[in-house]
């Protein structure tokens, strides 16, 4: 067996333990329908195959993408696309193909575009706090009166509280979704349906109101997820090897940069030193104060904390998987792309 | 012919105009082997085709994988690693079959590495002020010799000077490149060899030693280098579709995120906008001031100036050329991962 620090930097690896032990805090917290696992995290029907075996067959995306990879690979029992989308004709041939699909949609234009794609069934996407996507409240009734006078079954609401999934304070928290998530139950008593669809990996065990949670980070975690109070712990890392050793070892710099993990939480972290800056290849790290050598030598194989995983995920071909410092194969990461 | 704003979004757009235009102002400066042309900044054997076509037959790469994809498709002629490696020996195949080869070195443990993998010609690479590879100038002489001793030609020496390829000021940048190419030339003084590679996109015209220049952005910029008074223009966008908007036009929602583009230079920018934040597929933008409110409709397209060109192409599987609006064929980011 091939050992995970003799395979050529960088690329991304997966504690499969941690990995598995995560799953399984899920699985007793939100089992089978009450988690539709968020695709967008991962991008790999491989991964997609092992939550089905552990009893998720309703599958979240973010992009089209997504969907038709899952439809592809016999995944495609209960696909939500949680996204507006102007594309939906695209989708066409996945349900004329068997493949069950649901649209969130948020204006008469994605109304529009979910019919004339050939789409039966959709959720009203309404926004709970997070300025992002969803309609107004306000909208609802009008939007969905329209998507029936359309022929579109409107299955419920979805509604993302993505503005609160970081607040350190569990408490704090709560109350942030319970009044994010009264918003969701006003919108879904207008339009019925069975599902409520909100939630993430920060809210997956406060959110009451949802039927179904959508969390995909859970599986990896991140630093960012890792500052709050959650239960799972973080299965990847970036790994890297430090290619360059100032003369005074008051600097070094590794073979992972920006090309390899995404910056938009920040940079990765490491335990013996601070990363100074990234660059497309390269990060440069110093000594984590007070000592002001590193006792790093060229050729050394680090691992990096991933700050932001889906995004990271998204710049590698695969995730090698290990066991005890011992490579169990590779998972594609094969939904890149739109 | 397909109209560029027909397509589906997201995806980088290159406009062949402005491309071909960045292209003839370097030939103009950097003519054949005074530029060495950077891979990293767009992955793409087809782009390295147009260089070729163009008079520029060697090469500049960040990774191995960069190599051996312009060695399959026959542009091994004089190839670069400029980049610090323990894995040279994944190029040996690569010199086997008769791809020139040089690889930049900056330590005993680089060298050991070249030696091994059956590399026969180096460049000492020298830090010129950029705190990342490159030894120490005191070190020159003692690793030439250490070179020298395994076999190895030292055909010259390396040393970036990427601190300085965004100072504001001409005469700023200038002062700085000649100060850090002082540094180079004493290197120089002691390895001897025809080769003194550095410079880029910001020092293109500026830094009078090199014998060639490493540069790839120039042939996209990004709002980064647009900053700076260079002669180049932007000739990549990502196109992306607006798929939400709040009910009284205080804010829209487009279909491009950070899986879209790198945000490690800040986010990208708009004509009729701004943006408040990313998601991994959204970009929420606000009115820029002072007006109040947007004038998107859902579905209108919209192009994205780009913050960091390099690891932005490395999120795509391909650009999309464009020419007045129409589409004239994709360029394939082949050469990404490691």
């Amino acid at each position: 067996m091939q050992k995970l620090n003799d395979l050529q930097t960088p690329y991304l690896a997966v504690d499969l333990e941690i990995f598995h032990r995560n799953l399984k805090i899920m699985q007793s917290v939100r089992p089978g329908s009450s988690l539709r696992p968020h695709v967008k995290a991962f991008k790999s029907t491989h991964i997609a195959g092992i939550l089905k075996q552990s009893g998720y067959s309703g599958f979240c995306c973010a992009t089209i993408k997504e969907l038709e990879g899952l439809a592809a690979n016999g995944l495609g029992n209960d696909l939500l696309l949680a996204n507006e989308t102007l594309n939906a004709s695209r989708l066409r041939s996945l349900v004329d193909h068997g493949a069950q699909v649901i649209v969130a949609v948020d204006s008469t234009e994605t109304i529009d575009a979910a019919k004339d794609g050939g789409i039966r069934n959709v959720l009203i996407d309404v926004n709970v706090g997070l300025p992002r996507c969803g309609c107004d409240l306000k909208e609802v009734e009008t939007l969905s009166a329209y998507a029936r006078r359309n022929g579109l079954n409107i299955l419920g609401v979805m509604g993302y509280e993505g503005h609160l999934m970081f607040t350190s304070k569990r408490s704090d928290r709560k109350e942030g979704v319970t009044k994010a998530m009264q918003v969701l139950q006003e919108a879904h008593s207008i339009t019925g349906g069975d599902i409520i669809s909100a939630g993430g990996t920060g809210t997956f065990d406060l959110n009451e109101l949802a039927t179904e949670i959508q969390a995909g980070s859970f599986l990896f975690m991140d630093t960012r997820y890792s500052a709050i109070d959650l239960p799972f712990e973080e299965s990847l890392t970036i790994v890297s090897t430090i290619i360059s050793i100032e003369k005074n070892q008051k600097r070094a710099v590794c073979d992972a940069g920006v090309k390899s993990f995404a910056t938009d939480y920040g940079k990765p972290k490491l335990r013996d030193g601070v990363i100074e800056f990234c660059s497309d290849e390269h990060s440069t790290i110093l000594p984590t104060e007070p000592r002001s050598q590193l006792e790093f030598q060229v050729g050394d194989v680090i691992h990096l904390r991933v700050p932001h995983v889906d995004p990271t995920i998204a710049k590698h071909p695969k995730l090698v998987c290990f066991q005890e410092g011992y490579v169990h194969g590779d998972w594609k990461v094969d939904l890149r792309g739109w």
